[in-house]
Formats: structure tokens, sequence, C-alpha cells
């Protein structure tokens, strides 16, 4: 089958600059602010999105260099297949995240909850939408394993790590 | 920026092999079932997947040809831009559907709740996770002035109408 090619619509900007402290979703990094700036040519799909709450970005994980099809997750010291996981290193390097939209002003995109590396290209935005997007009776497979205490504890990694007294 | 190239994992098969004939969210295509053939270099990938009852797959609306930044979407007659819709003429044709995973068997997917062409090439499948995907105090901008009537009404498009009596 053919490659697709996609071209970046604007730049992903947050405090991460090391990826080995990103807390992994942005359940983990509530509150973290960031700001994405659209390229001008695009502003004009941005129309009516500063009505939505949340919305999805999906993202190029620039910084990954390679591909596993079994790795551990970062919420857990198990192998998983890839595609059972979130993480960076999938064959197609497509990131997604669900953020927080607080305001939109020329073109820059300002949201919270941002679990991205500064300076990642943004491939498309998505709003959120109650009607689509909340489903019941969901089971989460090995996430459900893992419990909430610890998922906090890896989830934040680094970026939430105080001294210890 | 550099474009980024991805390479199709599978390939999505449905009932739907007409555009305007897709009922236009997985929510008004409940029960109508697919599967994906996944390509057997990534079937390693699909470990632990079957634990998850719920999948997110990432697509090429392959059959888009064109862009619009703003555009009217199936459940509303007014302008929105394209960042605040669902809608596949965007400027990165990416797809985006939450469908039910029921079943996997050397390689190949079953799916419920499709809302997707057939032949539709496979991107990216992530996992449903309530922990970070269920969201609350949700504002749906425009979508949230549609009635769940009027959003069925229109969301089934052709699929569903019956002849009248």
């Amino acid at each position: 089958m053919n490659s697709i090619i996609f071209q970046p619509i604007g730049v992903i900007h947050s405090p991460h600059k090391k990826l080995e402290q990103i807390p992994i979703q942005p359940v983990f990094a509530r509150g973290i602010q960031g700001t994405i700036d659209i390229f001008p040519e695009f502003y004009e799909g941005l129309a009516d999105l500063d009505q939505f709450s949340h919305i999805y970005l999906f993202f190029h994980f620039h910084e990954s260099n390679q591909t596993k099809l079994r790795l551990k997750p970062y919420l857990q010291d198990k192998l998983r297949g890839i595609f059972a996981t979130r993480a960076p290193h999938r064959p197609n390097k497509l990131g997604m995240s669900l953020v927080k939209l607080t305001k939109i002003e020329d073109g820059t995109l300002f949201i919270e909850d941002v679990d991205i590396l500064d300076s990642t290209p943004l491939l498309d935005i998505k709003p959120f939408i109650k009607r689509f997007d909340i489903q019941e009776n969901v089971r989460s497979g090995w996430q459900d394993a893992v419990t909430d205490a610890e998922a906090a504890e890896r989830g934040y990694r680094d970026y939430a790590k105080k001294p210890k007294s």
C-alpha cells in the first residue's frame, strides 16, 4: 500500500524539554500549561474550536527513532504489545493527547494538562465530543490491573518528584 | 518543517462501500461489524490488545481528495472551522474512530460500531483507557446545540433509512 505523507500544521510548546521527564499522559500532567502555534495558512480552520473545552491533539513523536513491537510500558514492568500501549516507539510515530483548551488568540492555542515534548510537530486537532467520545462498560486490560496509586507514582515520573525529606 | 511519512499497518474492512452511506460516527454505527487485517510483520504488536473492550483506530481518509478549512458538518447546516469537526477534508487526512473490539484471531481484528469505509488503510491502534480517556465537565461547542434526535436523524444518513410507510 502507498505511503501517506502528512505535513505539520503547527508546533506544540511545553515546559517539557526532556523526554524522560514528561508525565506519561495528560491526566498526570494536570495544570501543566502549553501553547500551540498554528501556521498562518491554517488559521481559518480554527473557527469555532474555542467553544470546545477539550481537544484531541495528534502529533509526530519526532524524537522516537526506533520501533518496538513489544515493550514495557511506563506504568508496568511487563512486556506488552505496542498497540496495547500508548508508547512512542510505534510503527507509525503518531501521538495523541486529550488536553484542555483554555483560549485561542491570533492562531495560538493555550492548552492545559500537557504531556507533550516541547517543539513537537502538530498534525491535526479534533474536538472532544461528549456524544461520541465517552464510553460505558469499558474494560482496559492490563491498565485495569495498575492501581491508581501505582499509576500516579509511575505516571508523574520525574516531573513531580520532590526532594525526599 | 519536515514531512512525516506513515505506512499502513493493515486494512479495514466494513460493509460501507460508499462514502455517502456511512453513519458519521461509531455511535451511529452501533452493531455494524467489520474486520481489520493486520499485516503479518506487525502481528507481534497485537499482544495484550484483546484485553481491551474499546480501541481507537487511526486511519487514512484515502478517498478525500480535497482540503476545506471551513465546511458544513453533517450534523449541522452552518459553516464550521475544520478543526472543530471530524470531517474528512482536513489538511492531513487522518481519521479516528473509537470502536468495540470483540475478538482477535490470527492477525484479524473483529470490531463493532464501524463508521469507516471499506478498504481504508489503517495507520495505528491505541487502547481506550478509562483512566485517561473519560473526561468530566466537557463543553462540546456547536455539537451541544444539536439535539440527540437531530443528531440521530442526520448521523445515520442513508444507512439506516427505512422505506417510509
